[in-house]
């Protein structure tokens, strides 16, 4: 494909010869002379002039002399579009593995994959081109939406539903219990969880990742919301739409997140709490009070993002200023006593 | 049901009307006439207030004037006990799937039921009632007590046993090897993980959560306790009766936990060390010492709860400490000099 | 066996009989007199004076008057060699389950075990003596070394390689997608994850850990590198040879980890980022910027080990000079009023 009709499919405009061949897209130091490369992290500019890509894809007013480049708005959403230029998503054939197993009233759309080893429940839901991996098990009354694909070894527990354009990697399970008990002088009375998840369109959920059914309400993920790899989503948690959790991240029970909220790795929320729309939580944190819209915190407790570097600044300087104090006490020591 | 008979079998005494029906439980938000709510939270108090509840379930000597009420001496038993009225646990027919295969020996209890595609090893023994999932794997010499339940695609490796009336939930792993490796000058040599797991009766174990065998000993999980989802206990850890781990706490190898320890979401104990009955971890804190009696402990390193709050307290003054010690500074300097 | 030969085997020497015969291995507290235990910690010396073993494995130097002891140069090597000896590993006999599922093209080496529901992708490729365990999914063109065993329920992605001598553990997903995005007004565009899983020689994962593709470039595990239970490896991290990564640690994207690092538990680093060989990041903490060859860090930011304890050993007195600090200022006024 020729550089000028990348751009055109990408949404960008060429800076240099359109008519330059590109073949695929490839890491600024892996990128050969047919190769398209990106650079829209500044520190890796270095690695942009060395690079020898054929063309480079940068976001508005990025210089690079004597290289043809491919230059859009939102360099990133270019980015993902030429990758599906050259990689268009491979689906398995459809039809239903002969080893798969289907319970009674089982509804299918058309065009639907089903893999060897696949459990479907009674009255399991798919719509049309749902692809369901090997060894992925659906309760009875799950019901998925639309080109919705589930990895192999998926487990949907019962009522589970999934909307359409959702992807779900290999390993996460949605609807095991919540975790809920009375806790008596005789030990843990486990309070049943009859609650359902139901996840909105177009969410990705990560390998590993577990989200639990609500133990009266519904746990819900918001639509065009994505979640990396071992997260926990725990019960009755309502995630509002195109949120971002990052691997390892957690949300205990009952808490609310706004729309557009982003959870770094490894960060946690406490339950019971409400988050505003647009909140950042920083690697790491974990929240437990209440955020206002926008809030960017940081820190366990997590607070104001600011606030709390200048903290941790602070706290680097705490063991001199022990000394400083100590000196302090002792001129004004001496100072009283002279 | 009339409220009267329900609070009859939840253990409660009504508070109005005990001809009233209720047809189920849910949240004061969500119930209408014919549901049961629950307020235990004074968080939810105005929820309560605004609920069209037909009844509402209360701990002693809460007040909702106009309300019928269920008061019950331990509430949220009570609900735990309300709602096994209205959703009484649905078990799998039993009968084992001709589609399930079944190893050299096995021996399965009355009223057994194995799924699709579950898989058991060599002289597996069953008790009574146990479910087992479609896609579960159990390895050779697994036990398994009787009225468990193992959800789909759960693994027990060879030799684990696992008591009665547990639950296990989907992706959970117990029995893999632990993380022990003799490190010399060539790499990583491994230690041979020759300890089993071994599960006390009443316990339940979330959806991914991982459980690694002993090195020599046997990691042990007590009667009652309760494991939340993606916890990591390590190898020859000893877990006492009737604890709690929340979501993606972990434990290293060889640490001891007395009985009813509490560990919070994220939450993590260090290898070989001994925590005492009752103590509580906060969510977010890592313990590196051994731990008293009902210890309750927060932070990195985790320190007796309310210290740490004071120490939290006092950092987020400490950049105006700074300043205001250098103005101390700056007088003592100008007092000497004047 | 007699203890003189197991020395031999393992490369110690007797200090007292070596005609003692034993028969296995065990901890101090449950050795009998035909068990080795083992003093390695300190920590455990009072239960080597009083535990029943027949002789106990010591390091050079260590004194335990009236034991037969087996000194080692390296014990903990001594002690993997000697459980080597009495539970060698068990290998499932050769051969394809006729429940297995091979697609096109699969090219199996000599002496193959593939378990049951087993599912092999379109050309896939196994090394000699490769253990495919139960309901594992590799998908099409995967690529496994020679005498690696993959544990049940494994998920290799298309594409992914893994070398020989490897160990894969139960729930483990290699090649999912990583968590790449182009955020735009209208939510997050998925950018297509083309890179591959690389696991090269004699690596050990844990159960249900993730390890993410590459978004362009592959996602490397070098030699003899372990990971422990429910770790994460984001897209593009490259892992150098003889690393350690314990339960729950990540490491975000891109970000390139020298040789012989160590993550200790719930240690996380975030994306892009450049850490030296030997960088050792402490239990629970965070790296956020580029470390030298060697640092141990800890903390969250994580920062030099040594100075981080200070910090925290002087946070613990910052309430107190929070008091003494106010002090200093009413004497100061106090003396400047008089």
């Amino acid at each position: 494909m020729r550089l000028g009709e990348l751009a055109a499919r990408v949404g960008g405009r060429v800076r240099g010869d359109p008519d330059r061949v590109i073949e695929g897209v490839a890491t600024l130091d892996a990128a050969g002379p047919s190769q398209l490369a990106f650079l829209t992290n500044a520190r890796y500019r270095r690695s942009a002039e060395r690079s020898r890509a054929g063309a480079i894809l940068v976001g508005p007013g990025t210089e690079l002399p004597g290289r043809d480049l491919l230059e859009a708005p939102q360099p990133y959403l270019a980015l993902a579009l030429a990758l599906e230029q050259f990689h268009p998503e491979a689906r398995p054939p459809s039809g239903v593995s002969p080893d798969a197993r289907l319970g009674d009233g089982v509804r299918l759309g058309q065009g639907v994959s089903i893999a060897a080893f696949a459990v479907l429940g009674a009255r399991v839901l798919l719509g049309d081109g749902v692809v369901v991996g090997a060894g992925t098990v659906l309760g009875d009354d799950v019901e998925v939406g639309s080109q919705t694909v589930l990895a192999p070894r998926v487990v949907l527990y019962p009522g589970t539903r999934v909307g359409a354009r959702c992807r779900i990697h290999a390993g996460a399970v949605l609807g095991a219990d919540g975790f809920g008990f009375a806790t008596t002088a005789e030990g843990h009375h486990k309070i049943p969880q009859v609650g359902r998840v139901v996840v909105e369109d177009d969410v990705e959920i990560g390998a590993n990742t577990t989200i639990d059914r609500g133990a009266l309400d519904d746990t819900v993920i918001g639509r065009g919301t994505k979640l990396d790899d071992l997260v926990m989503v725990a019960h009755g948690v309502r995630l509002g739409p195109h949120g971002l959790m990052a691997a390892q991240s957690g949300i205990a029970g009952s808490t609310r997140v706004g729309a557009r909220a982003t959870f770094a790795g490894q960060a946690g929320a406490a339950g019971h709490l409400t988050l505003g729309d647009g909140v950042v939580v920083a690697a790491k944190s974990a929240v437990f009070a209440d955020l206002g819209e926008k809030a960017f915190v940081a820190g366990i407790p997590a607070d104001d993002h600011r606030r709390w570097k200048r903290e941790q600044a602070a706290l680097k300087r705490l063991p001199e200023l022990l000394q400083r104090v100590r000196a302090l006490e002792a001129r004004l020591t001496e100072g009283e006593e002279s």
